[in-house]
C-alpha cells in the first residue's frame, strides 16, 4: 500500500475516534445536566403538592413548608442554570443537539413563569387545577430534557442508565398526578367517567414506564424496586385503586379512604425517590469512571487536533494511545509486529488494516450494544407521538387518545408501539 | 419574564438553530462527496465487467476497454480523493461521523489494493471469482458511505434523495453481480444449488431495494424507473430468469443463452444508468437549492456564532433573520406586535413563547418528515444485520443467511424487518 494512501486511511481513522472522544464529553455534561434536572424536579413535585394542601386548606396549613420547599426548588433551579452556564461554550455540535437546545429552551421558558405561579398560591387567587397543570407542564418539559439526553447519547452504559432514570422519573411523575387525581376523586366520593379515566392512563403509563426502567436499570436498583413493588403500601395502593375504578363511597367513607389513599401513595413515592437516588448514583458512577477512562485519551487525542501533520509521522507510537486495543490485541496475537515495534516504525498496509478492522469491530459492537435502548427510546418516541397527532386530528383529550390505542392494542392484539406506529404512519399517508 | 432569563432562552434557541445549520453544511459537503462515489461506483462496475470478459478471453479481447476504463475509474478515484482533501479540516462532528470517517477509512484502505488487483488480471494470474470477490468487495465498501451519508442526514428532503439514491445503487450493483452469475450459470450449462440460490438471492434483494428506492425517490425517477420495469429487456431477463431456476441446459444451448442473457441484462444495466444519473441530478438541485437558501441564514449565524454576546441585545432584527418563519408567523398573525415592530424593539416574554413554540413546532415537522425515511435505514440495518449474526453464529453463507430469512418470514407471515429484528434480539439475549 502506499505510503500516502496509508495516511489518509489512518487519518479519517483518528479522525473518527475523535468524534466518539468528542461525543463522550459531550454526554458527561449531558449526565451532569440530568442529575441537576432530576434534584429540580424531585422539588417541585414536592412543592406542587404542598401547594394544593396549602390552597386546599384555604391557606390555614402548610404555609411554612411551603415556602421551604420553593426555597429548596429555587436553590435547585439556580444550580441548574448555573450548570448551563457554560453549556454554550463548547463548540462541538453533536447528533440531535439541535433537539436537545430547543428543549433546553422551552424548559427555561417554563421556569421563567415560576414566580408568578408561585405569588398566586400565595395571594390564594388560583384554581388547584390551574397549579396542577403549571407545575405538570414545567415538570414535563424538563423530563422532555432528559430524553433528548438518552436520546443522543452515543455510549452503550450511560445510553441505558439514562433511559432507565427517565423512564423511572416519568413513573415517579406518574404516580405523582395519580395520587392527585386519586385524592379528589375519593374526597369528592367517587369517580366521574373523565377522572377514572385520567386515573387509569396514569395507572397503565405508569406501569410502562416502569417496566422500560426494569429493563434497562443496573441490578441493585432493580431489586431497589421489587422491593418497593412487594411493600405493603403497594398492596394498598392496588385495593385502593380498585375501589376508585368500581365503587362510589358516601361523603364520610370518602373523606377517610381519601387520606388512607394519601398516605399510602406517599410512602410508595417516598420509597420511589430512594430508587431514583439510586439511579442517580449509578449514573453519575458511570459518568466518573468514563471521564477517567477517557482521560489518557484526550490527552492524547489533543495533540494531533492541532494539526494533522503530526499524524503523517504514521508512526506507532500515537496510535498505540489511540488505539489501546489494536495495540494489545496486536502485541497479543503478534500479527503486526510493526504495529508492536514501538514509536518510530512505519506503519505496514497489514497493521493499518489492523486498525481499520478493529474499529469496525468496535463500533459494531457499540452498535450493537445500544441496539435495545434504541428500541425503547423510538417506541415511546413513536407512542408520544401516535397520541398528539390522535389529540389533534380527532380532538381527543390526552386519556382519551391514550385509551384510544391501549383499545386498539387489544382488540387487534398487537403491541403498543406497533399500533403507534400505525396511526403514525397513516398520519404520513392521510397528509 | 425578568431579561436574563429571556436572553437564556434566545441563546438556546439560537444554538439549536446554529446547530440545524452546521449539520447541513455538512449534510451538503456529504451529498457531493456521495455523487464523487456513485460516479466511482459506476466506473468500477465496468472495470469489474471488462476484466472478467478479458480474462475469460485468455486475454485475447477486451484489452484496450480495459486499459480505458482502469483509466476513468482511476479518474473517478482521484476526484474522490480531492474532495475528501478538504473534508477533515471541518471541525464539526456531527451525529454518526465516528461512523462515517470509519466507513471513509475502510473504503480507502479497499482501494488502496486496487493497483495489486489489476496487475494480476493483466498478468491473468488471478481467478475470475477472486476480481469479482475483490471488486465486490471495494464497491460494498463504497455502498457503506452513501448509507452512513443518508443515516446522518438530518434535513428531509436530502435524506429521502439519499435513501432512493442508496437503495437505486444497491439495487444497480446486484443487478450487476446477477449478470455476472448468470453468465457463470448459462455458460456452464446450468445452475446447481448454490448458483441458483447466489442468483435467487440477488433478484430477491434488488427487488427490495427498488421497492425502498421507488418509495423515495422524486416522481421524474419513479417515472424513468417504471419505463425501464416495463421495457422488452426486462421481460426478457425475467424469463431467462426462470429458465435458470428449473431447467438445465444443453452444452449448445447454455452458450447461446448466456449471451442472451448477458444482452439483456447488460441493456437493463445501462437502463438503470439513466435513472441513476436522473437521481444524481435531483440530489445535486438539491443540495445547491439548500446552499442558497441557507446562505443568508449562514451569514447571518455567522455573526452571533463569534461570541454570544450580540444575542444579549434581544432585538427583533437578528431573529427575524434567524427565524424567517416566525416573523412571516408573527406578522401575518400579528400575534407578536413586539416581534414585527422590528429591529431594537425588545423582545416581550410573548415573543419568546412564540419562538420556542414556532422552533418546536418546526422540529417536530421535520422529525415527522424523516420518520419514514428513518425507518427505512433502520430497517435495512437490521436486516443487514441478522445475515451477519446468522453467517457468524450458525456459520451460513451470506446466500444461506438470506434464504433463511426469506423462509422464515413466509412461513410466519411477517415481515422481514420484524423477523431480522427477532433475529437481533435473540442474538443480544443469547449473548
Amino acid at each position: 500500500m502506499p505510503q500516502r494512501n496509508r495516511r489518509e486511511v489512518v487519518r479519517f481513522l483518528v479522525a473518527a475516534r475523535q468524534c466518539e472522544i468528542e461525543n463522550l464529553k459531550h454526554l458527561l455534561e449531558a449526565g451532569r445536566l440530568v442529575l441537576s434536572i432530576t434534584g429540580l424536579v424531585h422539588r417541585l413535585q414536592r412543592e406542587r403538592g404542598a401547594s394544593n394542601l396549602f390552597l386546599g386548606s384555604g391557606g390555614q396549613c402548610y404555609g411554612e413548608q411551603l415556602q421551604d420547599y420553593q426555597d429548596a426548588a429555587t436553590q435547585a433551579e439556580r444550580e441548574l442554570r448555573a450548570r448551563l452556564g457554560g453549556w454554550l461554550e463548547h463548540t462541538q455540535c453533536p447528533h440531535g443537539c439541535a433537539r436537545f437546545f430547543a428543549r433546553i429552551a422551552t424548559a427555561l421558558h417554563g421556569l421563567a413563569g415560576l414566580p408568578e405561579l408561585r405569588e398566586q398560591v400565595r395571594a390564594r387567587s388560583i384554581a388547584v387545577t390551574a397549579v396542577m397543570t403549571g407545575f405538570n407542564d414545567l415538570i414535563r418539559d424538563l423530563l422532555a430534557v432528559v430524553f433528548e439526553a438518552a436520546d443522543s447519547a452515543a455510549d452503550p452504559q450511560i445510553s441505558r442508565a439514562l433511559v432507565a432514570l427517565f423512564n423511572f422519573m416519568q413513573g415517579k411523575e406518574l404516580a405523582g398526578q395519580e395520587r392527585a387525581i386519586g385524592a379528589a376523586g375519593f374526597s369528592q366520593g367517587g369517580f366521574d367517567d373523565s377522572l377514572r379515566q385520567a386515573l387509569l392512563h396514569r395507572i397503565d403509563a405508569q406501569e410502562r414506564s416502569f417496566e422500560v426502567f426494569a429493563d434497562f436499570c443496573d441490578p441493585q436498583s432493580r431489586a431497589a424496586w421489587q422491593q418497593v413493588a412487594a411493600s405493603p403500601h403497594t398492596s394498598e395502593v392496588e385495593r385502593l385503586r380498585r375501589i376508585a375504578c368500581t365503587r362510589t363511597l358516601s361523603g364520610a367513607d370518602g373523606m377517610e379512604t381519601a387520606q388512607a389513599w394519601f398516605a399510602h401513595t406517599t410512602h410508595r413515592i417516598d420509597a420511589m425517590k430512594r430508587v431514583e437516588e439510586g439511579l442517580e448514583a449509578h449514573l453519575e458512577g458511570l459518568c466518573e469512571s468514563r471521564i477517567e477512562a477517557a482521560g489518557s485519551e484526550l490527552a492524547a487525542a489533543d495533540a494531533p487536533t492541532a494539526g494533522f501533520a503530526a499524524l503523517a509521522l504514521a508512526a506507532a507510537g500515537p496510535f498505540a494511545t489511540l488505539f489501546p486495543d489494536a495495540q494489545t490485541e496486536a502485541d497479543g496475537e503478534a500479527r503486526s509486529p510493526v504495529l508492536a515495534a514501538g514509536i518510530g516504525a512505519p506503519l505496514s498496509g497489514r497493521s493499518v488494516m489492523d486498525l481499520v478492522h478493529q474499529q469496525s469491530r468496535r463500533l459494531q459492537a457499540m452498535e450493537d450494544e445500544m441496539h435495545a435502548a434504541r428500541k425503547a427510546l423510538a417506541e415511546r418516541k413513536v407512542i408520544e407521538r401516535a397520541k398528539a397527532l390522535l389529540m389533534k386530528h380527532r380532538g381527543l383529550s390526552e386519556d382519551e387518545a391514550h385509551r384510544f390505542l391501549r383499545q386498539t392494542t387489544m382488540n387487534q392484539n398487537r403491541r403498543l408501539a406497533e399500533v403507534a406506529e400505525s396511526v403514525v404512519s397513516m398520519a404520513e399517508m392521510l397528509g
